[in-house]
């Protein structure tokens, strides 16, 4: 199984979900549906969904065996799975994960019985642990932080006070029927902290919709940062304060990014890239390039701006 | 009572407090006073304040029973209530408020023996509740929650590990005799929550100076907001991470606010307005408009500044 | 001992420190290191180090006794005191603060037993405080708050909920050899808030790498703001929420900082200046001057920038 992609189900028919969906099923699939999964790349008795044509170009590559479409989406050829039909995609994708997601209640004692904690760890008063959490060896809790269920800490991480591991991302769909209240998307993945990763103070990692979040090893946080839902950051990256990634962004190796700055969600920065402060990125970076401003452009051109209209960069 | 501006006080004729602030009292007062209310809309039977001359034009309209003024604010004729004439007017609303303000403290345990909780709602470990604050059904309090004296949190909310309700909103006022501290402005208001609304990790909303901040039925919140005092936010809208909204904003319905963007106090933003990720909005937004920048414009200006200036917003 | 930029370590020779670091003594010293200080002003008796020619410009009037420098540093005439030579300085700088901190490990109770805390003080549930951390006379500790090992605060000061003093400042080193993980920068100094000090609900306060990071008597912060290492804040200065500062910037008396500002490290921001919400300052600010815009200019300029592009700022 594919963890950073894909989070288990019971393992059941195709055919049932499409009841369940009320959706018209094309295609049979041998293999029971026993994953949910992100659409990109797929997985092999996965379901995923589509919502937007701004993401159908991963549609033909997808390994998913089924995937929820809109009524009149273009099946490519590329793609071989089932394909479930419904009128409103991202609704009924809502309801699938409403109905496989487990609340896990928080226990009376701070710490789950069922997390598994290397004796080594260093926790603080005031840390909270939810079920089926795991933390390595060396690893050092600061007091008042909260690591949701299922979250997995590596060895030798630090945790500074007040970080929250793993609440739910921030995903809402627009009611079926309209007047009626957001849908909540529920959060059926997890985060992954690999080794020797610090989170500086009051900083947040939200857990995936499917699969994972990851921060790379070697990888530090300073304070108030927030990390969406899907993030995957890379090995040995330096974020600054009150930085912000939302959802399904990918980080390369490496790379450095200054205090407040924004990346918008579904992108790509490469290896060794460097955003300047407070800069809002909204588009793919190239390994290596140095971008700064709002919107971000590459370090020279956000220069010749300022000298262009006459205004140093003070 | 209008429970969303006004806070009530102990009933008492408007020359005791007069008296108490060294105050001249222009015209007579039948009723006792018997709330501190916001200038807009005013209240029957509430004393309010004017400081700056910004907001003079709410004196006109306003229906508080008595208003602190300074010694040469013009009276405007629709103004059917009396003036509390002093030098610094911010300075005596302070003492006003200070006068009256209760200050809870904690009690040991850590939550308050006063507190209106509902027996389904389910509470993590290390959750706070202070004095006189209601939970409504099915609400899910995570983790190391922080609930202020007074707040009011709905049904069907969800608040995230770290989030803190009701904390004192951000006012000082210069000091009386120049070289001494800032004043603090006490804060006897509270915060509601209405149905359904979800508040992601480590956000804060804070207390009302008097009256209540407001966060309307349905609308969520994402990681490491500030909402400041007094604010009002309409239904079902959408707040994305690390955004921050100064005190007595007004938000109508259905608005959809990116990542940290920053939005001025006094203002009104309308139902269904759209604001792009870090904008700095210091103005009135109209109803259905999309913003974007900062300072913000609206999104087709914004976007035809990039080409005059002969640079693509990347 | 100038606490503000200096942390004591056991008196030795400066001998046995190069020794330990390998590195090559230039000039002889009388008397033995017994602190580490930072390179402005630096201190008799102390170690400090010099990693990048930006700073050289303080080696010349530096009263460290000892300096870890480069190995083509070129010795100013004015520095009166010892070269340490090594390929690497902050590497060695690492090291050497490595091996003096101290890790203080939390007590298994809330409140550790050498910590000094005045009888007046009100403590909410959930509050953790460090060793020989101390609290003055009238403060107000809110829930949730975690205040580290030596942290001191004033007297009459509020901590909201969720507040962290003396986390661990933002620093890393590059390997040593490539490949290998970022070297934390141990942090052996502390956190000062002098009296009258309040702050918002989950605002962090980073402790010193040495010597001490200081909130000045009656300055106010909102909630969500994070202050880095070192970083020093005058008196009566107001700090709107979101505002990030980062490490060593010196802000004067009655700094005035609007909400989200971003203000860069090792820069200097003069009493009673002004500076827009949302700014990013990179540069020194005069006293009394108003500042705004990203990168941040006087706001006559500002204002100018926007009618020199024929956009009104809004």
């Amino acid at each position: 199984m594919d963890r950073l992609n894909a989070t288990n189900i019971p393992p059941q028919p195709l055919s049932t979900l499409a009841e369940f969906l009320g959706a018209t099923l094309e295609g049979s699939c041998e293999i029971p549906i026993q994953a949910l999964c992100t659409l990109d790349p797929g997985l092999e008795g996965g379901l995923s969904f589509l919502a937007q044509g701004t993401y159908a170009k991963h549609l033909a590559e997808s390994t998913a065996s089924a995937v929820i479409v809109s009524q009149n989406q273009v099946k490519p050829e590329g793609f071989k799975g089932c394909l479930l039909r419904v009128d409103y995609p991202y609704g009924a994708w809502a309801k699938v994960l409403d109905n496989f997601g487990v609340h896990h209640a928080w226990h009376s004692s701070s710490i789950d019985p069922s997390a598994i904690i290397h004796p080594s760890v260093q926790i603080g008063p005031g840390v909270r642990i939810g079920a089926h959490a795991t933390i390595g060896e060396g690893s050092i809790i600061h007091p008042n932080v909260t690591i949701y269920a299922n979250s997995q800490i590596g060895s030798q991480c630090i945790l500074h006070a007040g970080v929250v591991i793993g609440a739910d991302g921030f995903g809402f769909a627009p009611p079926i029927i309209k007047g009626e209240g957001l849908l909540k998307i529920k959060h059926l993945g997890l985060v992954i902290l690999e080794d020797h990763v610090e989170i500086g103070a009051n900083s947040c990692v939200d857990r995936a919709v499917v699969g994972a979040t990851v921060i790379g090893q070697g990888t530090k946080l300073d304070n108030l940062c927030q990390i969406g839902h899907n993030v995957r950051i890379g090995q040995s990256c330096v974020l600054a304060g009150q930085v912000g990634i939302a959802g399904s962004t990918i980080i390369g190796h490496g790379v450095q990014i200054g205090g407040q700055v924004g990346i918008a969600g579904h992108i790509v920065i490469g290896d060794g890239a460097r955003i300047g402060a407070q800069s809002g990125v909204h588009k793919n970076i190239e390994a290596g390039k140095t971008f700064m401003g709002s919107p971000a452009v590459e370090a020279s051109v956000f220069r010749r701006k300022f000298v262009a209209s006459n205004m140093k960069p003070n």
